[in-house]
């Protein structure tokens, strides 16, 4: 039919698996282990759902306001949306048209080129260099705009808050992305810029160090005038993206550091010491400063690991993609979960 | 500076406004005056928070399946989204991708045309006619996707499901969205046609008939072929875009016929008896088969009205536009909120 010639043809991001069965040791989305902070449940048991007949408040300004104050910028540097995905999709629509290339890594999120394709971006993916680093001379060049995650995935690596002020300082005609996504587990936030270059945008989320991935919320911190922009292109779309629980849990969330930094804490100490049990198993992995262990074993791939793993109940994930299908991607569990990790590895590379 | 110059610069829809007094009688958005079904309290009570640390279901399938289940199609021909905004825009961005124009009427929801802008999209807007009803006609010519919304907004005029048929079926060549935001209160959904023509794509809310605006859920019903192309679009853009209380509170809700069958039967009844007492003032509207009633009186500006509404803290939409900047869109609210309106109008027009 004629209908079909108009539509938008596009190859979708596919997701890691969210198996149903119970026992599952879940280790391939990059999922906190823990629960969310106690006080989201205190909130969750005071939630009124007779207020669900109204709208939210479209500017979500509870949670934005939380999110302020935590970061100490103001309430017109913050953009909320559903999960980073969100503010990213909109951010990709928001900045980046032009006709020249958008920059990202060739080993990077996979979501990125797959935004560009859907907005018809154009784009280029420079090389990292032979221990994934970024070539900071590969971001200089002309372009329509660029998005670096720090700490990167699936790789873990962080690169210095030097690193991504030269390039946002050498880019004062594009928008400079950076995708924070796993800097709660060891990075440094590029937050600390956001009043120096309008040309960046710091996004983060709460679906891994804040243990709420089933929420949906991620946000952005930005210039004032950035964030005006960003709103203006979501205000185009759906007026209302923050529904009444995710604004209301999502405050309950940063208004408990304590507990948010508690697991920070448990996590990074169990991906330390699982680093050096890899280590002592043959294992090599770029030094992770995320809530993952991206591995590859010095003698069996990493395809057949997957599988073993996967049929042992334990949940990885495998990227089958040029320089990294020899890896496998492993979140930082619990320590137990990760002891069954382990203790299965060794049965089978002994 | 110069990265503003690759910016999407756009005028964002307004939403009606969310006052954050209370005692105020907010006939503004079209909500509903009562809650959601008791089984949404109970679902929401039984919720765990603990659960949230996990991505949601992609899919979101119990809420789809229930939907299907309820509506008699497959779950593959049902898509949800956050709101039936995020529905909408996901749709335009899928099916509307030519040089031609998308049709819409000149008085209709005012996203349509924000939509267009946003994803520069062209677009053409017959003139409604005198009664503000749909000329056929106008949308069997050359055109680059339909967008009705039946009843219409903010009019609230029904079309019959044989003109929607005829316009359906005379255009084989470009998808055909029928925004049924309103269906519930009165009018016929087009879904019975989807299975007849696969270029129709019927898209629904809970924010209305459902009481559950703050949630944000929408939907729509079309071809296995249509809904896979949505998906694909959806899945490139945020993979998971509903929250865990939204898929399980939504179901709640689909899950209680009766409960929504009575809500919307008092909304009805109390429309009907409004109407009465409207035409009694001096009021002239369209037959709304809605839950609001677009007015204009026979002596008092709109303008003027609305302004001495707000004063006494009763909230009504008035659109500054042409051919309607003498109309009140004012919601069905409760018995109590419409009498204290009237008895309002009363005194001011006596």
């Amino acid at each position: 039919m004629g209908w079909e010639e108009q539509v938008r043809r596009v190859v979708p991001y596919i997701p890691g698996e969210q198996p149903k069965q119970k026992g599952i040791i879940k280790l391939n989305t990059n999922e906190c282990p823990y629960p969310p902070s106690p006080l989201v449940k205190e909130y969750a048991a005071a939630f009124e759902t007779e207020l669900l007949r109204l709208y939210p408040d479209p500017e979500a300004s509870l949670l934005v306001n939380a999110l302020a104050d935590y970061y100490g910028v103001d309430a017109d540097q913050v953009f909320v949306g559903v999960g980073s995905d969100d503010v990213l999709a909109m951010s990709f629509l928001t900045f980046f048209n032009s006709e020249k290339p958008v920059l990202f890594p060739d080993i990077t999120y996979s979501f990125y080129d797959v935004w560009a394709e859907l907005f018809h971006i154009p784009y280029r993916c420079p090389e990292l260099d032979n221990d994934f680093r970024l070539v900071k001379e590969d971001y200089l060049t002309e372009n329509g705009g660029i998005v670096i995650p720090n700490p990167n995935a699936p790789t873990g690596l962080f690169e210095s808050l030097d690193t991504i002020e030269e390039i946002v300082a050498g880019n004062p005609d594009s928008m400079v992305i950076i995708d924070e996504a796993y800097v709660d587990f060891g990075g440094v936030s590029a937050m600390s810029l956001v009043d120096k270059y309008d040309n960046l945008l710091v996004v983060q989320t709460f679906s891994k160090s804040r243990a709420m991935a089933g929420i949906r919320i991620g946000f952005a911190v930005g210039s004032k005038k950035a964030i005006g922009y960003l709103k203006d292109v979501k205000f185009s779309f759906n007026s209302y993206t923050m529904n009444a629980p995710s604004i209301a849990w999502g405050t309950a969330s940063i208004r408990d550091d304590g507990y948010f930094k508690e697991t920070v804490g448990k996590i990074i100490n169990t991906r330390e010491r699982v680093k050096k049990e890899l280590a002592g198993l043959g294992f090599t992995f770029p030094d992770s400063m995320s809530n993952f262990i991206f591995a590859s074993h010095e003698t069996i791939p990493a395809a057949e690991l997957f599988q073993a793993l996967k049929q042992e109940g334990i949940y990885v994930r495998y990227f089958n993609k040029p320089r990294i299908d020899n890896y496998l991607r492993i979140t930082v569990g619990t320590d137990e979960e990760m002891d069954r990790l382990l203790t299965f590895l060794k049965q089978i590379i002994h």
